[in-house]
């Protein structure tokens, strides 16, 4: 926090600083490769619209996991910015396999399918799971031998790179990753994300695209004033790596507890846990947290970079005591 | 076919005829309802389109089977023209349940998620079953206790009326059906389909909808000349009749022939098989039909309106000759 | 119209003949030259907005007449479907000169402005003039300059021909034209226009786009074999150079009435004249035609494949009386 | 400045406080009119697609003067994401008049044309010069005897309230303004603008629309601080006041100069000149402005929120000195 408010006055003192901007790009290079080519944004959703954008046309087709956030929680902006289809896929844990793609590569060269075009994936997932390099790498491989695209929704990339001990380059540019979403803002800073093109053959005409989308933003350098910090600082490791030990410590302390089933491996800073519906309303009372699958009495816990041991033993207290009023 | 020819050469002699149009549209009153109002267009897709983006904005969603053809058979155009998102959902037969339908209704009010709006289906279903009209009229019942609308893609609306034995009006308006892609295409009409609105609350600027969206025709009465002729001589039942019979004369002649598997009830003109890939390999030489689900060995075969006994009997003979030498 | 009838029956009896859009299309590579490739659509709308998103993305320009059919009447179709903007010039009789469309030659590279990628002008021009082939030719010598295409909306582009003394490769392909909306509506074909790529670069995804915009007809033979008649039995000249002719009539019956104003040269089969208010309102009563310029009393009248000599003697005889009567 | 870096302390101690959203939304409330319902974006595209997609479906068409920033200055993002059509009127001084717009209020009803839906005009104007209240009040008028809507783009509406000496509500919502950009960026706030909908007949499903097109900000609270701060402790009128000052003391300082001819009246912050190329080409190197028309060598002077007298006076100075070497 006081990182980011350094930010925020060193951005007040430094308003007109041409150079920031440039700083920021150099630090994504030096962070995804000397041909990574960064534009910010706004959000999350602006981000992924970009990437899609740079990959597709209207009659292109984008193949995801049915819970992506691409499919789910952006109220259809791919359809309405771009006019593309998403071919969405089934899966046991929020990840694509090269089996799960393949169900959808078929009608190429049919004019009444709309032509797959590309891959996209979450790195962490939406489940909280996790890709190894392997799996990416393979899932590139599968998309360049069908002259496909493979793009990264990377709004938790923190939180996976500390989580499999690697850096983003090796999970991103090294394995063949064609464009990604880098976000910030779900591990810490108040604002921005970016679109990062790392192969250098969808950087075509990007700036008109993110103004036309309206995603350009007229004090760029405060997003990138932040982005710099974020990165030059360490602060994206440290909150990352916050985030995923107090789920670590939300899962130690939730074992034996009875009807509380943990739903997913517990890889980075969510847990999913389905349990008795008349708890998990109760709890909605003092804390904030999303309902996942209402139906199933399946809801997500998240940490945060600035939740507390004090706070999860908090959480933890008043679920038990929940449960037991529920007996 | 003489009949068609007959209505080309009236339409030639009744260029300039304003009157045409207004005939048409009066049939189609008289086959709906009073309160029917038709737009004639060119294609199915343009129909479809059209009928969506009376009941949707761009952040509206409509359920569908995933079997629709607004879902696979239409290049995205929904989504490149309305801008909004397709719910798909799996279904054994091609037809949708309330139950089925409401798997996706949820996400009200919650800004992320496109908003449930329509509900789509096809009659008879792109895998040639019906729905009762006990099953409409559920549908009906269920979008509209949601304020939702039910859209009916008719394409083969004139198959399934012979087949349940039922005017179109009872199938569409007395169910509650709001509005209707209504072909003739696919039932020997040379080129024109029309987008029927049943409900007036969606009849709204629709005649600058369907020009903007490249739909309307300079010369639409020879559209309307080929829909008078259609409906008013009786065109349409014969040759759906004729269509129904030939499917029904082909499933016959199927029967206990080995290795070949109906796979859904013959309803109407469309007969589903799988049967060894040699064998419907084989006879693509001589017949043209669309393998349905390839990794299946999954065929349609579709009886026209100017298929005739001898054809049914000459792929058949075809077919047996094939299946001996797969053996 | 009896070639027209003929055609028509030649198309019923050809109907499933996949020979028939071969021929045609090999007729339209004998007109526009070996590289041509000829996508037949519905209407002259579905031509040009085809064209514009094979040569444009969204944030790209298109430079144009502000009488410009894509300007004025297509409801916007270019706006919805490509995205695109209109970059309209005043002109004084209908045409653009590249002094002219150098007035919209800036920005490039500023990524706040839409940037310009075509020039689109018609042959003829919606005022009924015409360029000279210096004049297209040096149209698309600057287009190539700047990176930037030529389309020519060609829905009467027959009539120029005629006109001209011409063929329609020397008007396009042998100028530099790009693409071409090619037109058989306005000088006697039932329906059916066609867009045609003369620059191999365009030529992408043309039959994906097609679909997606509701623009691909299942039963295509039917456009394609309208257009065989009217291109190989001579057709579309005959009707051309009729209409011309009876337009040249008009106005030579049209000299020496007094308070009939000619607004611009007649060249092809259009006459744009100013007369009392009265007289045009009242004519109305007898002939369609449009007002052009309501507020200015110009109105257009076109002669028509079908208009006859007696057609032209009656009209102008009506005129005479109403001008009597309005004295 | 200090006024802003305590609006970010503040948000950041403020994170997760639920009700600063609501403050601002009061404030909004308090200064608009009880009726007004705000929604915050990201920036000025963002408030102006939103405004105009609140008002317009695709099949209609925004009048604006040829200046405006909708028309020039977004890259064409009211095309991609409305799909509707700019109708736009060449002005004298940036100011739309009811005259003005009435050149574009026909075609109504005939569907090849875009329908006229909305009269869009910015104050102050893209030119620096202001509406009257009288001027706002005759084009809302207008709008509505023809069910149009009037938006104003407020991008600079606190310099247009204290040139005017009134209330933003006298100038909007007492006039008759149907929804407005509200942007406090240009006026020395970080980022955050917004869409004030003054016309609840206009506040429909616009959280859906805003999340749609990408700008809905996950940290809203973040842009709702920004604006608390900026409207209840009076910076907007303190930056605004000063940068008119400045505008007026730069205009002062201008006259007498030889060939520097200012073309508007200065009534906010910006002063339009002509001055010969060699100078103010040679200006660039010290100070960053736009050329407004290269071609007539008119260049826009904007003065800002920290704009400073000595500012004005070493860029009047340098100024003198580059007139007297260019002799």
């Amino acid at each position: 926090m006081q990182a980011l408010a350094d930010a925020n006055k060193d951005h007040a003192l430094a308003y007109g600083d041409d150079e920031c901007s440039a700083r920021a790009e150099a630090l994504f290079r030096e962070f995804f490769g000397p041909q990574a080519q960064v534009y910010f944004v706004f959000n999350g959703t602006g981000a992924n619209v970009l990437n899609i954008d740079a990959m597709c046309r209207s009659h292109h087709a984008v193949v995801c996991a049915d819970t992506a956030h691409i499919n789910v929680d952006e109220c259809g902006a791919p359809q309405r910015i771009v006019g593309c289809k998403l071919l969405t896929v089934p899966t046991p844990d929020g990840k694509l396999t090269p089996d799960l793609v393949r169900t959808q590569l078929h009608g190429f060269g049919f004019e009444h399918h709309s032509q797959p075009r590309a891959i996209s994936i979450a790195q962490s997932t939406e489940l909280g799971t996790l890709y190894t390099l392997d799996e990416i790498r393979a899932l590139a491989d599968l998309a360049h031998s069908y002259n496909m695209y493979l793009h990264v929704d990377g709004a938790r990339l923190a939180n996976a790179a500390v989580a499999l001990g690697c850096t983003f380059k090796e999970m991103t540019t090294d394995c063949g990753v064609d464009c990604l979403s880098f976000g910030g803002t779900k591990n810490g800073m108040l604002m921005g994300e970016s679109c990062v093109i790392l192969n250098p053959a969808l950087d075509m005409d990007m700036k008109y695209r993110r103004k036309q989308m309206t995603q350009l933003c007229s004090k760029m350098r405060f997003v990138a004033a932040q982005f710099e910090t974020y990165l030059s600082t360490g602060l994206w490791r440290r909150n990352a790596e916050h985030s995923n030990r107090m789920a670590a410590l939300l899962l130690e302390q939730l074992k034996g507890l009875d009807r509380v089933e943990v739903m997913y491996p517990v890889q980075v800073n969510s847990v999913f846990v389905r349990l008795p519906r008349v708890v998990w309303k109760s709890l909605l009372d003092d804390y904030f947290f999303y309902d996942w699958d209402e139906a199933n009495d399946v809801v997500r816990w998240m940490c945060s970079f600035d939740t507390t041991e004090e706070d999860i033993a908090g959480f933890v207290e008043k679920l038990k005591s929940k449960l037991i009023s529920a007996n």
